[in-house]
Formats: structure tokens, C-alpha cells, sequence
């Protein structure tokens, strides 16, 4: 018998789980939107019984448990914690709920932290024991490994340089505070930014024949890989924000690598490059020159649920 | 036979040592000045010496290693890494050095991080696993613990919070780069910005009385405690710096507690207020009201040494 474990991603449109081995093969894949389950108790049967069934059809496969990787996520008590983006309100403690429906252990933890894991176990941070994970989606997420373990908090909700302020003054952030590095550095961040430079920039750009609605982090990717000088300098800025607030990071904790995943990172040298500068630039003399940059080698598709089964994994014994 | 540890505490101006019980008792302290030693094989060989017959005099006790706290320690090497206030420039096997001298083992790190082993194994962190300590001295340095361990990065070189940059654009630091935390956070930064208030600000100052060069972070403390309206507002300002950079620091480890040691922190309230009033202002929703910020519980005389110490028992198994 090869054991499996379920990998849940709860994503605030669509909830993802497929049935991963401890290689990081992914056997299943199956998602299902999520706005229709108003009570997060249907969600819970409507889940388990498809986590149950999901390996009537695998002859000589096992189910071992079930990782959760989900906004707000708490790993030391299995709860999403007031999470803007989900239909339930409060605190939720789903790794509880399931693991009773289903009567498989369960872990939870929030999506950043979760592919995290997902990197040293199955992906470029292998066997490495200090490195920063930065996820770029929508948002900035962020997961800090030390001494080789994930770096989770007394209160389990470590991992959120995407809050750190880089501009007291700065933007406004949907937490309520200002100048939050992921109004700068992310795929909303760098929008922003463009639509900054729009009105404060002089430089000519293919941009400004779109209406503010139709500008996305998509056309400035395709703006900039053409050149587009002012799609440049917005990822030029970009780059800037996150190398320095990476510089201080890795006063804290001194990481060997540093890996970026998501819609942003997929920019290539157009981010990389920026980034790797700025860092460099704005590093402590003692660390310049020592920090890999790296694009994460998690496949995108498959990231948020290898991550929820390695949280899994890694956390069983 | 009741067990003994050397501590020791690498300065700019003295090295200062003692002999701790693993209970924490200082056994005995002395010092002697560092300058006259322009090599460091003759320091290696007369600090061996006295360290060698320090238990001369005492029955019962036996020598069981050496734990050393030094500018630009490196943990993983033993090495002192060319550190500006020392006479010896390069790198410093200095663990190696005494080791073979004495025929002890010896562990070193940076002060501040010595200095945090010290809280978690004797101070105010005891049995706390996520804690920061912050030590206010003419510079800042600070010490990580997460998971129940501290934090050293794959170098050796955690725990530089001091030099993560407050301000891209703000004050020079000695490191080289500008708008350092320790430039503003520090016995040396509240001088500097009473010498920018006193042209900047209109408010009345016993320190207008001071020529610069008398301006000391002393002086200002003792004007701030009779109501000084400008030594009052430098304490605030020094607080609201420290807490923002301190709100950044929480949401990478989301520590419990976080303890203020050394000269600005006998400040009292004076600097307390100010930190956690701006922290608690600065912190992600998430993270408010639940982080203790709080002196540290080390003796101020010897908490190098016990910090020194704490690291031998500490990293021992």
C-alpha cells in the first residue's frame, strides 16, 4: 500500500485537493467553486464525503491524512481566523471539522506558509535550512524557514512581510493601515503603480491607451517585454520596494536563498532583475553578495496543493 | 564537583570574563583593557592564562568550557569577522585560538545574540520559544528566537535588525548605507536627533544650554525626566522609529514577548511608552495587543557574561 495525503488550497473563487504520494506526485486534481456553500457546515460534508471517495478508484493507495493551506489559516489550532475573502465569517476551525467527517488527522496552515513547505520538500529549497518563500499573486505572501523549520509564531501567523510597511505614509492597504509592502509588490501593487506613473511620468508608453479599468499586471508584462519604457521603470520601482524590504528581512534571519512563485515572478529577468539589484544594493555589507534569488520550482498549477500535503508530511512526526 | 562556565565578553575598550554556574551565579569578574594587545596571539595567550587559573582558588568546581560574546561574532566559524572597534582586523579564529590554549571547548557569537541566550536561559524569556531581544547600547543590536531556538542564519550572521533601513534616504551609518534603524533607535541616534531638533523645532530646551559636543544620550534622559519639552519629543520620536521597525519584525516571526535591554532602555517609560504606543499603532490588525514588551530581566553588569555563558550550555548538546 502507497500512502497519500489530501492537499487541500482554499482559495476564496474555487477550493482545490488532489491526492498527493510523499514523492510529490499528484494523482487527483479536482476543484469546485466555493461562493455557493453559505454554511461553511455544508462545505464540510460536501467535502469529506469527495475526500473519502476521491481513491475508490486507486487499487493499492492509502489515505494518511489531509493538509490545508488557507487564507487566515492557524496551524496551531486548524482555524481560518477572520479571512476577508471566504464566505464564512469568525473563526472557522476547519482542520477539526474535516478530520471528524472524515476521521483522518488533519493540518492547516495559511496558503504562503503552506507552499513554504511545499518548496523544501518538493521543490528548490531541498535539504536547505534558512530561506524566504515569497509568493506574488494578488497580494504578497511570505514563509520564513530558520534552523529548518517553519518559523510559525506563538500565535501561529508568522510569515507576513507582505504587511511589513514599507512607507508609513504610504498606500492604502486593504488592512487598514498604510504603505504595506504588497500595495507595492504584487500583481495589484504594480497597477498601482502604472497608474501612478500614468498621470506623475512624462515617458511615453502603449499604456496610456487603455482606459485605467483595462490596465492589469498581464499588459504591463506585455507592455514591458517590449520595451514599453515606462512598463520598465514600473517594474523597475517594483523591484525597488522588494529589495529593500528584503534587505532588512534578511537582517533578521539571514537566509541562504530566496525563492518568488506567482503570476508576478513568472515576469522573469523583468522582476528578477530589479529585485536581485535593489537587494543587493541595500544589503548589510556581511550578506551582499551570499543570498541566491531564485523563481520557485513548485508548478504553479499543482503549488497550492503539493504545499498543503507537504505541510502534512512535514509536520507528522 | 559543581560545573563552571567562562563567559565572556569581548569589548571595544575592555573584555570583561566570569565564571557561571549553570544556575546563572557569577562566581567571580574581572577585566582587564583590550588596546595594549596589538596582536592576538599574545591576547589569545594571557586571557588563557587567567582563564586557566581562575578556579585556582575555588574547591568543588570544575571548568567546563568557554561560551564568548564578541562584535561580528560568527556562531558557525568561532570567528570574529572583521570587526571595526577591535586592534585585530580580518577574521579571528578566536574560539579555535582559546580552545587549544585551555583545552576547553568554545562556542562564540555576536553580543546581542549571547545576550538573547542569556534572557531565554536565565533572564525574562525563560521557556518563551518566539521572542525578540533588542539591546540599546550606542548602537542596537538584537537576537531571534523562533521555534524555541536562536535564530543564526546559514552564515552565522542573523539577528542585524539595527541595520535593517528605517529610511533609504535618511541618516549615515557607520555600515556605509543610509537611514539605518540603529541610526535613529540607539544611545548614539536619540543624540543625533536632539541635534536636528534643536534647529528643526521651535521648543524651548535645557539642551540649547549644551554646546554639541556635550549633547550625550544621558544628558537627554535627565532632561526628559524634569518635563523638557524637546528631550521629550526625541524619546517620542525614538519610539515611534523603533516602533514601526519593530511592527516589521513581528510579522516575520510573530514573536510573544519582546525585551528591551541596555542604556536607553533604563529610560524606563520615557522610551517603553513611545515603542509600544507606536508599535501597537504600526501592527498588522492581527498582531495588536498580544506581543509583551518588556526590559529584560538580565543584571545589567553582567549580562554579557551571563549571556556568553548561556550560550555554552545552550549550544552544549
Amino acid at each position: 500500500m502507497q500512502k497519500l495525503v489530501t492537499g487541500i488550497d482554499i482559495g476564496g473563487t474555487n477550493v482545490s485537493y488532489g491526492l498527493v504520494t510523499q514523492d510529490g506526485a499528484v494523482k487527483l486534481k479536482e476543484s469546485f467553486p466555493i461562493k455557493e456553500f453559505k454554511e461553511v457546515s455544508h462545505f464540510v460534508d460536501y467535502l469529506s464525503q469527495r475526500i473519502i471517495h476521491s481513491v475508490d478508484g486507486l487499487k493499492d493507495y492509502q489515505l494518511e491524512g489531509i493538509g490545508i493551506g488557507a487564507p487566515n489559516g492557524n496551524y496551531y489550532n486548524g482555524t481560518i481566523e477572520f479571512a476577508p475573502n471566504l464566505p464564512w465569517k469568525g473563526v472557522i476551525p476547519l482542520a477539526e471539522l474535516l478530520s471528524k467527517k472524515t476521521n483522518l488527522p488533519a493540518k492547516l496552515t495559511n496558503d504562503a506558509n503552506a507552499a513554504t513547505v511545499g518548496e523544501m520538500i518538493y521543490g528548490n529549497a531541498k535539504g536547505l535550512k534558512d530561506f524566504v518563500m515569497i509568493t506574488l499573486g494578488t497580494g504578497l505572501g511570505s514563509g520564513f524557514v530558520a534552523n529548518g523549520k517553519l518559523i510559525l509564531g506563538h500565535d501561529g501567523f508568522a510569515g507576513e512581510l507582505g504587511h511589513a510597511i514599507f512607507d508609513p505614509n504610504g498606500r492604502q492597504c486593504n488592512c487598514g493601515r498604510k504603505g504595506c509592502l504588497e500595495t507595492y509588490a504584487s500583481a495589484s501593487g504594480i497597477v498601482r503603480t502604472v497608474k501612478e506613473m500614468l498621470t506623475s511620468s512624462g515617458k511615453p508608453s502603449s499604456l496610456r491607451n487603455l482606459s485605467t479599468e483595462e490596465i492589469s499586471s498581464e499588459k504591463i508584462y506585455r507592455a514591458a517585454i517590449e520595451n514599453d519604457p515606462l512598463a520598465l521603470e514600473a517594474f523597475d520601482y517594483t523591484g525597488y520596494v522588494l529589495g529593500i524590504m528584503l534587505a532588512n528581512a534578511v537582517t533578521i534571519t539571514s537566509p541562504e536563498a530566496i525563492f518568488l512563485f506567482g503570476g508576478l515572478a513568472n515576469a522573469g529577468d523583468l522582476i528578477f532583475k530589479p529585485v536581485k539589484k535593489y537587494m543587493e544594493e541595500y544589503l548589510l555589507p556581511i550578506f551582499k553578495n551570499k543570498i541566491e534569488l531564485k523563481p520557485s520550482a513548485l508548478p504553479e498549477n499543482d503549488a497550492a496543493i503539493l504545499g498543503a500535503a507537504a505541510l502534512f508530511w512535514e509536520t507528522k512526526h
